[in-house]
């Protein structure tokens, strides 16, 4: 597991160095043909066409000449050792040429061919575990199979099938793209970025991603000077600690991650499982991480380069705090309204900036946030960029939208002059066109390095998600977690240890003591004569329950008695619940029945530590009964919790509210609440890896100032020790 | 109000007759001049050059001729009487050319002038209402002021001063616009439409709609032959009950509304009220109302546009189910994963659709829905075309969405073919563009009638509208809503004509009991003695209750025992409670205690009347307690409610679930609860209008077959009788 300690460190040991797999001295193509119907051919006569000046090597037996160059019959026979290996062959062939690569110590191929984990069947399994070893034994990084290659804008190289392509060579920009898909990836995304005005600096299409992965390439793209912002669509996340190692070096650089990442629902899993044989985790959990390790989720692949075009600016937003300015009201009414219901702020302006914008409108009203700049700004000379940059002025602004509808071309570049020159991000929202020059569209502000949006709603998205990431920014800079005082791990490991199965609620609860959590009053007990002392040293009602390793649902058993008072009472409560137990599973081993204090007046809360595919140990943390189990008003995070991020999770509850306390109730002892789950997110670092389920419910939280109590616990762990 | 019975009457009456204010046969236009700088020259060059065939006169007394025509002096100088008079005057000078056309039997005037309503002061809002009075007296349909006017394309007349406009008139379409706004309105809907592909029939930039408002065009749009779909963009809904019987009118032509309603916020609110003076309701009762009536509510302007594109075509889907085909295996994980999100269903195909897709494409793999053809459908003559084909035979699809990315313009070609052909609608999803043909775009498609998006999740979102919309439709054939049997109106009325305030729990379940409302045992009583005998005639503990005009909310009070049994605690209860009650509030006025049976084992409910400003008497409904009060889990509906409806409406709340029974509960009684539902909806339609607010809290709901109870009710009238 990486370390969650060396946030400043740099991991980049962790990823391989793909210079030469992105930019060949030399390449060799497996399959070439001049055959532009085919896959082989379309790829040559693409490489040749987007102007790759290494040495380039058609490999195909049957044929002397490629496209005017010497073909060659084998990897073996080339004049020398290619970077890079295209591979155009049947599946079954594929295993010879990459055998052929390892012996001549090619460093990186590319197979495209499919029919390999994508076929879900055990013969296509089977043959990528084949190429995998292969590789892996003859030192060769592999893209794909099953994939459509990649892109480099910077130093003109393309190995690739892909239409989008053709034509004269686009120039390089600031926007890398990571996809499995090729079709996505390569029109949706790269090709509708150009479109829009956009440019790139490198695209992959990785398929299956038998060898090297998303993360793999993202990593590349972000060390390299071109690229600004790394955009990925991922049907797979296959590895959640190189994707934090990931995520955190594009934090160091501020080189912000955008993505798509589908399995939503299990439609779009099952989907994803057919398409590059890609196994998805529980949505929920990844969207908790993704946002806590500052990767800005979005949910389609336009979004992907809309969201960049802001932040690549590199300009952050210092708040929630928005202005709009536009002559057209009913558009400030759109952007006011979707706005807000975003969470955007559109706060009033300072009276400073009321009187100069009253100042340099002559006829205008009251300035209110958005500002109707009204009739009277239309053909005022300066009247646009004035008020533009008097409200950007305004230390309550955080972020500027100006909005174009059908203006002249002097106001549009006004706006454009404005922006480019402002410290606090500007994002135009333009929904006509220049009224009076044809040629000044919105990709051509796009291309000069603006962000500018045709519609209210994908311009405010893109504002709000650049909102979050600033936000995130700015915890960066918060304390690092620091593992609270008072855990003792090596006892909690130890009673892992001596466990052969579940623990029992009472050694749950000592392993969570280990961690410094608080516990009932409680004894274990093996009499009833013991019980009843065990009942007379606590105050008021107990609590009697099985302790068995065979019944950790005591509950269904009905091995338990809550509320019991009084010597008689707890003797026949003890000998109804052992009677209980004998009778759900007589088998069961007992360790004794716990004698424990009943909690009043106390908020049941649920925390949860489970497995998560991709990230490993997750918390999930809710309030107690139903608003779990019926509502599903649950948060998930990833270990280990600041006290800030514990809080910011309550917060994320629906039910939170009732941890304030409403009606009539006190207000619960959050702090308390917000120590424990510090603590629980320790124990999910320490001993995740061991533990296979960790429930604690209910954690019982008193009125404010007299703490919480673990209630029930159970601990399950993973069947084989790590 | 409207009445709720008709809803298959033609309530056209309550629409005026707009032809001549469309399609006028003479114009004049006050305030003319030749100044394009000028709003008013402006509006006269446009309506010129958009090819006014009729009588247009210019009206200025300071000139002789504009544009060529003979100007005139004033209204009273015309030589004929025009349909329609454009007014662009200073605010201050309306009044007196309004009483020109009154006096002249003008029937329509557009008054574009600002400085009305939208200012807020009370200036602005006593000139608006002058304006109108003028209107009125004389007989004048007025629309303004602060507007900028229409656009006719089926006839050719423009009133309007918009850019959007010029250049060669663009032919006319079958979708209609109305908006306050005119940036928003005339930009972002109606060209961006056009440039979409789409024609638009008639387009209204209505403004504060002092007198006609967006309804009244919107009707007008609807009853004409040309129009297939109206879009509207509303700051504002002045009048609920003329928005459901334009949308019964639009339900009967099965010509779909598609709306962006703003306000959902209270920035967006406050910036409506500044722009065209707009005051707007409480969004959640605009929703719930907008959905009950079939109009379909979108997010953004773009939006309307997209969503018609689909709508207009006229076929419905019959369910939820979908099918998408790809050669873009990437795309359709982002197309499953997205429609599942919105609730679109991915149905297997029947086995005769397999086999056929499998005959149709050798080497093809299993059929899955969504359906990736793989490269083997690449270059292969009519595979899209059969493939499409027989996947819309299948019994099971109720929609296709090929996925088009960077295809032969063949291919695309075989995509629209099969489209136009087809029964089921079709939403074509293209990424990209076609390889070999540049002039072949969505743009052109969508001109041909087919419905393509750019992106996956408009695509998914306008095919999960139009699921809704079929789901609306045929609601539309199930039975009306019913008056059910035990209602007593008479009485209940007689019980609000009594009241001088609020109604005491009594007197308030009294009423409840008029409609038929199941209600606790119980007996108003006036001594301690009475008290006890009432309490042995009811099993079980009992509760007793102050019965106060003057004390509405009797827990804050502290009047109220619960759970007493027994003479003595019956006697001393009775005596605490009105004890409690003087010391509350020594003048309250007493009718009694009530004694009163305790419910168990029920689920609380909150049912609601309350007041809209738009849309009149509402109920609400939600679970009692937190639910209602701290998760604001509720749901909003117009009255009156089937059974089905009054089911769908439970359906929608969050903690559902709990009425069927979890942790061991027995399951509710639900049709106790809809019975109840309905007869309180019924109350709404006959005294609704004389109910400021009526809360049932809680109606408790017994397990299933045992029924239900309002255990608690109080009912305020409003302070003037109607």
């Amino acid at each position: 597991m990486t370390s969650h300690h060396g946030r400043h460190a740099v991991p980049t040991e962790q990823f391989p160095d793909l210079t030469h797999f992105f930019s060949p001295r030399r390449v060799a193509m497996v399959g070439a043909t001049e055959d532009l119907g085919k896959f082989g051919g379309r790829c040559m006569r693409q490489m040749i066409d987007f102007g790759y000046t290494g040495a380039l090597y058609p490999v195909n037996p049957k044929r002397e000449q490629i496209f005017g160059l010497p073909c060659h019959t084998s990897i073996a026979s080339l004049p020398d050792t290619p970077d890079h290996v295209g591979i155009v062959l049947p599946a079954h062939a594929v295993p010879a040429a990459l055998e052929q690569c390892a012996e001549r110590g090619v460093p990186f191929a590319t197979v495209f061919s499919s029919g390999f984990g994508e076929t879900g069947n055990d013969q296509g399994l089977a043959d990528q575990r084949r190429i995998l070893d292969i590789a892996r034994a003859g030192n060769i990084r592999l893209m794909g199979p099953n994939c459509n290659g990649m892109v480099n804008f910077v130093n003109g190289f393309a190995l690739t099938s892909t239409a989008t392509i053709q034509g004269p060579r686009r120039p390089a920009g600031d926007i890398g793209v990571v996809s499995q898909s090729g079709g996505a990836g390569q029109v949706n995304i790269m090709w509708r970025a150009q479109q829009a005005g956009l440019g790139i600096s490198y695209q992959v299409s990785c398929g299956n991603a038998a060898d090297l992965d998303l993360v793999d390439y993202a990593a590349f793209m972000l060390e390299s000077q071109a690229t600004k912002v790394v955009l990925m669509l991922a049907e797979r996340l296959a590895d959640g600690d190189r994707l934090r190692a990931l995520a955190r070096r594009a934090a160091e650089l501020d080189k912000p991650i955008i993505m798509v990442k589908v399995g939503r629902t299990e439609a779009g899993s099952k989907a994803a499982a057919s398409h590059t044989g890609a196994v998805t985790g529980a949505d929920g959990v990844c969207d908790a991480a993704l946002r806590q390790m500052g990767i800005v989720r979005v949910d389609d692949c336009n979004e992907l380069y809309e969201t960049a075009m802001l932040l690549r600016q590199g300009r952050r937003p210092g708040g929630r705090r928005a202005a709009a300015m536009s002559i057209s009201g009913g558009n400030l009414v759109m952007v006011a309204d979707l706005g807000a219901s975003l969470g955007i702020e559109w706060p009033s302006y300072s009276e400073q900036t009321c009187l100069k914008l009253a100042e340099s409108l002559p006829g205008f009203g009251s300035a209110n946030n958005p500002t109707d700049l009204t009739a009277a700004a239309i053909g005022q000379r300066d009247a646009y960029k004035n008020a533009a940059q008097t409200i950007l002025q305004d230390p309550a602004v955080d972020i500027l939208i100006p909005v174009l509808t059908i203006n002249s071309a002097a106001d549009v570049r006004a706006i454009a002059e404005v922006s480019a020159g402002s410290d606090k991000p500007v994002a135009v929202l333009w929904t006509g066109c220049a009224s009076n020059d044809a040629a000044l569209t919105p990709e051509v502000l796009v291309a000069e390095g603006l962000a500018v949006y045709r519609d209210a709603l994908p311009c405010l998205k893109a504002v709000h998600r650049a909102m979050q990431y600033a936000e995130f920014r700015r915890r960066l800079s918060s304390p690092e977690a620091v593992r609270p005082k008072n855990i003792d791990a090596a006892a909690a490991r130890h009673l892992l240890d001596e466990a052969d199965g579940p623990l029992s609620e009472y050694r749950s609860k000592a392993l969570l003591q280990h961690y410094g959590l608080p516990v009932t009053a409680e004894t274990l007990v093996l009499s009833a004569g013991d019980a009843v002392a065990a009942a007379s040293r606590i105050d008021g009602p107990v609590a009697l329950k099985i302790q068995s390793p065979d019944i950790p649902h005591k509950t269904e058993a009905g091995a338990m008695r809550l509320d019991v008072t009084g010597e008689r009472a707890v003797t026949a409560a003890y000998d109804a619940v052992i009677a209980a137990a004998k009778a759900y599973r007589p088998d069961a081993r007992i360790e004794g029945v716990l004698v424990q204090e009943m909690i009043a007046d106390a908020q049941e809360i649920f925390v949860g530590i489970s497995h998560d595919a991709t990230f490993g140990p997750v918390l999930t943390l809710g309030l107690g009964g139903i608003y779990v189990e019926v509502l599903k008003d649950v948060v998930f995070r990833l270990a280990p919790l600041t006290p800030d991020e514990a809080r910011r999770a309550l917060g994320e509850l629906r039910a939170f509210k009732l941890l304030e306390g409403v009606r009539g109730k006190p207000a619960a002892d959050v702090d308390a609440l917000v120590d424990c789950l510090v603590r629980v997110s320790w124990l999910a670092i320490d001993l995740g890896g061991r533990i296979a389920e960790l429930d604690i419910n209910p954690l019982c939280v008193l009125p404010k100032g007299r703490g919480a109590r673990v209630v029930d616990a159970l601990v399950i762990p993973h069947r084989t020790a790590d």
